[in-house]
């Protein structure tokens, strides 16, 4: 894509002045609508060494009402960025739905700048495209506009421009060793640049290329391209909002999981007669914690994430299980998390964002008490989410799980189930208990009435996200015991595995 | 996705009796909506060996109005399929907008059996998926309705199945080596089979799993999947024709094309006063003439597949440099497509579909005179598609020309400009020439007056679809020799440097 570029382009003096008369104005305008319209916007500058970024920003949000955006500059990884899945340290920067994030470099530094300098291995450079569409798709699905500029010069503007810098002592510091070295091998970058370009030149996430040679130019089709995105999001959501482009017509749900004989629920197969005595338990349990407090110390040195999501019915045992599971170890190195309705905070911001805040770094574990799971099941049912919304969950929920395991995760997911009788056997002898009465709520009562509905979504779920890098364990959740036992004996098992691997 | 499946399903013949009287004439009534309402159907049926994949296809087709089905059984790649690229034998099998094409086993085996079988390479397995992911994206964009059925029985099961077969004469010889082979390694089919569902699990294309071991189970809910799959597309299509679902809000056209500033023309740039005398064009054309000659026989050997696409304004000299550049080529080794307005065929398939078709097979030559560019070109100018349909367009063209070159040809794209005057004067010497005046007509006239327009697009396009693979050479076209020998070199240098490459 950077073969066919008039570099020469230009604009007098007289005229840039002219069109940034207008230019501003509208510009500030609609940083306020999509404020009021509850729309993301995020801004990406890439390009060359020296090619302008830091100035064009500087000029972009000159318009800018500043309460209203902020600009994130992204060098290389830092150690802590290092031990998360590499889109963490974006995903934690997004804007919320009334702000705009100018990133002064992003994630396309990994696959270039990182990449030539050997920061980064080649073989994982199909994996980085791979999970930089994935991020884009799934935030422009969720209404962000992904603006994104590439400015361009030649070599020997490059050059020319690095020995103005250094000519000054107030500047010489701008011009590192790298972006001389880059210089040497333009050629090479810019085949680099062309190459991810051309992958990830999305119908939801264009690219803009800048000629940016000469700096007003680039500076009034930067701001004419800012602009018209917006407009574009405006007008779209504006339409929505009158109704002329519904929230596309809703599909129905896929009769399988509609119909009562067709589905082939994996809950009906779950052995809920499965238990263990108390002697059993108590024994089983003390050998698990002991040996659990040992591997916790391993994965801990080995550096291994471990993410553990807990989902399941109402009274289903998660609490007790999560309990056991880390009475003994450290606290230092585990977190729970537990998943309620979103806050304020999490409500403006993609449904996923609070989860990639909470992604454990290297060697950590979390333990989140409900998940993102949410999504396909009590957001599908109340309504909370377009039909829309949840069929495109099952694929968003998978990319994340992926790009979790290849960042080295162990990622299991456990699905407590009762059947509804024990709940209803659970619900009562906590009304009747007052120390448990705080576990029982009105809402819970109500839920139970959506079992048939949640037992739909769950069966659709299981099938959905049963993926073999991240499965789902079904646990047989009638007699607590053998619950606590196999959510014990399943971790042990998965960390005794992959440190297994880590050694090899 | 195969970890969480109650394969004990089962349905007694007196319900199944009860749902088909049902499930038939819904399903004969809805290939009639969906024949009416333009909707093109692909049903792709894969799973395990002997899991019924045959039987479910004719329980299948029962309910069918055979004028508009027809069943695709998918074996080995044949010779002549080997020497396309991956997609093209689905893609010249691509139903209509009035038909349903079933497959038996589909694109899907390259990824498993074929795998598994050594007959397709490790290292191009991401490659395929990636391919598969784009080609039905491409397919449900453009409106086709993508319905893909998982049957999936157990090892048991399935040794049980081979055992019948073989113990009969008459169905002996439907067991292979191979099958009995898959029984054998069924853990090792059933991972690659999980990782093919879990990589292709998309949103615009699901997968429903069946499970097969029940054969009227498996009947009824195929049944009833394809009938929610039908009745969902045919309420989004009469949604749409209603006005309630708009064709999108068509978002305003990115400025930097509109803008007569901003807009970086590659065009602009091109030095139309280049130019040969006719004796060096002369001596320049039997040298390089000459040479395809013996390149072509070079290509022929090598096995090399070569694509050539020329677009350009109106008497441009498409037509002169293809001539020139065919003159001395064996008229068995290429082929000159010319593309017009799409035909009543092609109107009803995918506009990509027809240039699919032509792809050559390795070791000859296509050549295009008028190419796909057509969508972002004259369908976009002249509102033949909506503006999310060439938005998309770019992206779409981007994968058809890489995978292209993944399978090994050579891709080039030749743009062949002059400017306003020149158009004119040659216009007008076709109308004062009796023997030219066919070239030219009214809309050629009309077309001119759009010049602008058409200008714009052109921009867009070059920078968009200017790949490292499948580059656009632009050529200067005011002289007709240099613009000709210009055209000769340029594949000529291609040739040699690919074959220079296939000899390492």
């Amino acid at each position: 894509m950077l073969e066919q570029l008039d570099l020469t382009k230009s604009m007098p003096r007289d005229e840039y002045k002219e069109r940034m008369e207008v230019l501003e104005p509208e510009l500030s305008r609609l940083q306020r609508t999509c404020k009021s319209e509850h729309i993301p916007v995020i801004i990406v500058f890439e390009g060359f060494s020296a090619a302008g970024k830091g100035e064009q920003i500087s000029r972009l949000i000159h318009a800018l009402d500043p309460r209203g955006f902020y600009v994130n500059s992204i060098g290389p990884e830092s150690e802590e960025e290092q031990m998360h899945p590499f889109l963490w340290r974006f995903w934690t920067k997004l804007p919320s739905d009334t702000q705009i994030a100018v990133f002064d470099r992003s994630w396309y530094r990994k696959v270039v700048v990182d990449h030539v300098d050997k920061k980064s291995d080649d073989s994982h450079l199909a994996t980085y495209y791979n999970e930089i569409n994935s991020f884009e798709r799934q935030l422009t699905d969720g209404g962000t506009v992904i603006i994104k500029f590439f400015l361009c010069i030649d070599q020997k503007e490059q050059k020319k421009r690095f020995k103005k810098l250094l000519s000054s002592d107030a500047s010489a510091w701008r011009v590192s060793e790298n972006a001389l070295e880059q210089n040497k091998k333009f050629d090479t970058y810019k085949q680099m640049y062309d190459d991810m370009l051309e992958q990830t030149d999305t119908a939801c996430a264009p690219w803009t290329i800048v000629e940016a040679m000469d700096r007003r130019f680039a500076t009034v089709k930067i701001y004419t391209a800012v602009i018209e995105a917006l407009k574009t999001q405006v007008a779209i959501r504006q339409a929505a909002a009158e109704g002329n482009v519904a929230t596309q017509a809703e599909p129905t749900p896929a009769s399988e999981y509609d119909d009562e004989v067709l589905r082939t629920s994996s809950l009906n197969k779950v052995d809920l007669s499965l238990s263990l005595s108390k002697e059993e338990y108590r024994s089983e349990l003390k050998k698990l914690q002991n040996r659990i407090e040992e591997l916790h110390g391993e994965i801990y040195k080995a550096r291994i994430p471990v993410i553990l999501g807990f989902e399941g019915w109402d009274a289903g045992g998660k609490g007790g299980a999560i309990k056991r599971l880390t009475e003994k170890m450290d606290p230092r190195g585990y977190i729970v998390h537990p998943t309620s309705a979103a806050n304020d905070i999490e409500k403006v911001h993609h449904y996923l964002w609070r989860f990639w805040n909470s992604v454990p770094k290297d060697g950590h574990i979390a333990i989140f008490d409900r998940t993102w799971y949410g999504r396909v099941m009590v957001e599908r049912i109340e309504g909370f989410c377009t039909t829309d919304d949840w069929h495109r969950a099952y694929q968003e929920i998978n990319e994340m799980e992926k790009q979790f395991v290849e960042h080295g995760a162990i990622v299991i997911k456990f699905w407590m189930q009762i059947d509804k009788d024990e709940q209803e056997r659970r619900f009562n002898e906590r009304m009747e208990n007052p120390e448990k009465q705080w576990k029982i709520t009105d809402e819970d009562w109500r839920n139970r009435e959506k079992w048939d509905a949640y037992e739909k979504a769950v069966d659709e779920m299981l099938v959905r996200t049963s993926t073999s890098s991240a499965p789902w364990i079904i646990v047989e959740g009638n007699c607590k015991y053998y619950a606590r036992i196999k959510v014990l004996r399943t971790v042990v098992d998965a960390m005794e595995e992959r440190l297994k691997k880590a050694k090899k």
